[in-house]
């Protein structure tokens, strides 16, 4: 993509109505802007972004045995009101009324649709175990929308629903989606860690959120540093593998990891000095085991091999999707601007053109910018009449993990600089060198 | 994915509620479920064939230069007033108020929330020319939603907004997304037909339907039969070359094709007979141009090489994605079912096991699975244990492409039966040639 012609349209401000790093970041980024409260328009950048988010929960989804679904926004109060929850949801619940009077409502979450989905589907142990997860956008009518996307009113959202003939199949649904949960923020670039969980209004007794760290984090958490240095994106797992599966959790949940409301200090305090962690976390996650709370009302029975039916055994699992584009920021940014994970960049590669008017700058910038599209990378080229500084300081703002920079001096002697945006480093090389660095090696996992 | 656990809920009966073809059949195949009315769940298959068209959609917005984005289901009445539709679109549109008591939609279009994006981040002629799309869920209050997703109340549509300093750049914007068009429609399957169209609610001046079609289509379509055959997939098109592109609206526009309320009959009449096509048709697209019908209400204004400032000019254009998985299937079912085009198709191959039970119908059965997902073909494997009868039946009426049948009696002779879902046709080969049907050649266009 050429800069010139691309709808990219960044701020040198800093906006005044952002209170958080990856929400000023996002504005001036042009990655997003402000709709109305609480409600954001994804710009060509950030829904880039989104979308790359976006594909890896789902491939991790899929990768544990989901099934991809698409349930509408707007959903009846009716079933609302069989599970209870039209009166307890309170003030946050948009309500909507159509114009045959009928109550409807934006969907905050699914438990009520996705139960009624399958009950009017499944009739017998043939037709579990299922999972079936969708992602869509939801509303939540916040009282104080902030914080840009990480707490805003429509939000994206990957939400999964499991169903189960029995407890201790419900139990190994719960920890296939906590085993993919790992492997999905380790795939973001992201230290996310599992901490038991208070269930609030989804129900049920067994619940974890995944936490990352990030100084700007909403809530206190505690840890041992261990946790921070497993590994899970090592080898393939057999997700159909019960003890496999069972033993990625064991390891996860057998090293202390605690939110302030279950944070427990002598065991806290048991952890070496050097190994104990306090920091801010953010919730990116949150899974949840509930049995039969939605089941038994809504009256999804299945028989089982004897003949006798019994509520479905199910649980819920949720990512808040558009909130990670904005926690990825929290946990990866420095004074220049944002620094995207390989995984998750909008472009790999930002080709700066140093001198527009030059023809030779000009010849070999376009060659380097066709030589990568060609090979399949992607890459956002400067091409703008700017001056260096405003290049330079606009790269580094919207994070790129790669910037290749032409200019007239370099070209004199054949080479281009490579520079990598993490670190800062960088080196001087022949065009050959710098383009075989992107189109011969396969992309860094993170 | 193997059908014993895929959630794929069929019917067997005809559902009473579906007056028309692909309504009745996307009920039949488990493809939605109707969630409220004009409101559908979209199960995995129907959720495959929807992302399939969706993807299509994109690519050949992207081709033509086009910039995909974002934007927020739910829209401020604001806006909405500035431009003076809040009063004009009545009880189509869905009015909400929030907890605050500040009066919000759900969009139905977004000429409005687009103009405000484009003003907000867009000042002089460098600015343009743009082309921003988004592919969101939309709504509107139809008095009586019917014929399923054909006619809903939510649904996904891709609408385009060009932005452009003068008339005739806005007409090559207007003229490259009707070429965007016609690719995309081919590219699905369909025969397309644009037709010279009202401009309705969006305004302007000049406006063209997509039509397709089909014997239980909405409205009743005139052509000469020559524009049926023109084929619009062959060479890669330049869009930026106004003059290749404007020959391709050319060549379209200048056969006879126009809906009941643009008919001529005279022009008709001077068509020779057995040229002339009367039939029902589906729209499927629409394009207009408005000039700054919005851009002047909401000050959308950029400055000229030359200082003056003017509104910028803009047009919009829709295609209906939800609309156009039962649009596809009005065009290409028979009594037995569905027969999806390979390009929009759920799975490229339905394998099927007529002996579940038989060892080495079983193992057959597993090794051309394996074989088939390894090389990256989609393939549905029924492996339930049913009738041979119902397997063909369900495998008819979901309308995968290609059937790949195992049996016993074929497998003592070492072949496999490959049928062709379109045509009926079917031959017996060896196990290793019918594999390389599909793991050697690459994916037919349509």
């Amino acid at each position: 993509m050429r800069l010139s012609s691309y709808f990219m349209p960044t701020l040198k401000e800093n906006p005044s109505e952002a209170q958080i790093v990856s929400h000023r970041l996002m504005l001036r980024a042009g990655m997003v802007r402000q709709a109305s409260a609480g409600i954001y328009s994804w710009l060509p950048m950030g829904f880039r972004v989104l979308k790359r988010i976006e594909q890896i929960v789902r491939e991790e989804q899929n990768a544990s045995g989901a099934q991809e679904v698409l349930m509408p926004t707007i959903q009846s109060a009716d079933l609302w009101r069989e599970s209870g929850r039209y009166d307890d949801y309170g003030k946050e619940m948009l309500r909507i009324v159509d114009r045959h009077d009928r109550e409807m409502l934006y969907g905050p979450t699914n438990e009520e649709l996705i139960t009624d989905i399958f009950k009017g589907a499944a009739k017998s142990w043939r037709d579990v175990p299922r999972n079936l997860y969708h992602i869509q956008w939801k509303f939540r009518d916040e009282v104080r929308p902030r914080f840009g996307v990480m707490r805003g009113r429509e939000f994206l959202m990957k939400d999964a629903y499991s169903f189960d003939l029995s407890k201790e199949a419900a139990r190994h649904s719960y920890n296939k989606m906590f085993v993919a949960y790992l492997r999905t923020f380790a795939r973001l670039g992201l230290k996310a860690i599992p901490m038991r969980a208070d269930t609030g209004p989804i129900g049920g007794d067994l619940s974890h959120e995944f936490i990352i760290l990030a100084e700007t984090g909403e809530s206190q958490v505690y840890c041992h540093r261990d946790v921070l240095e497993l590994d899970v994106l090592g080898a393939d797992i057999d997700f159909d593998d019960q003890a496999t599966v069972q033993g990625v959790v064991d390891r996860w949940t057998a090293i202390y990891a605690a939110t302030d409301e279950k944070h427990d200090e002598a065991a806290y305090g048991a952890i070496p000095e050097e190994r104990r962690v306090s920091a801010r976390g953010i919730e990116v996650g949150h899974i949840f085991y509930f049995g039969s709370k939605y089941s038994k009302p809504l009256g999804a029975m299945i028989a089982r091999p004897d003949g006798e039916t019994v509520p479905v055994e199910m649980g819920s699992y949720g990512i808040g999707v558009s909130r990670l584009v904005g926690a990825i920021i929290e946990a990866s940014h420095d004074e220049r601007g944002i620094i995207w994970p390989e995984s998750v960049a909008p472009f790999r590669v930002g080709l700066i053109n140093l001198r527009v008017g030059d023809a030779a700058c000009s010849a070999a910038a376009t060659g380097i910018y066709d030589t990568l599209r060609k090979a399949g990378v992607e890459v956002l080229y400067d091409d703008r009449d700017e001056s260096p500084g405003a290049k330079f300081a606009s790269m580094d703002l919207i994070g790129l993990p790669w910037q290749l920079v032409v200019g007239p001096r370099g070209l004199a002697q054949g080479v281009v600089e490579l520079k990598e945006r993490r670190t800062g480093e960088k080196q001087e090389l022949p065009i050959d060198a710098a383009l075989a660095r992107f189109t011969a090696a396969p992309i860094t996992a993170v």
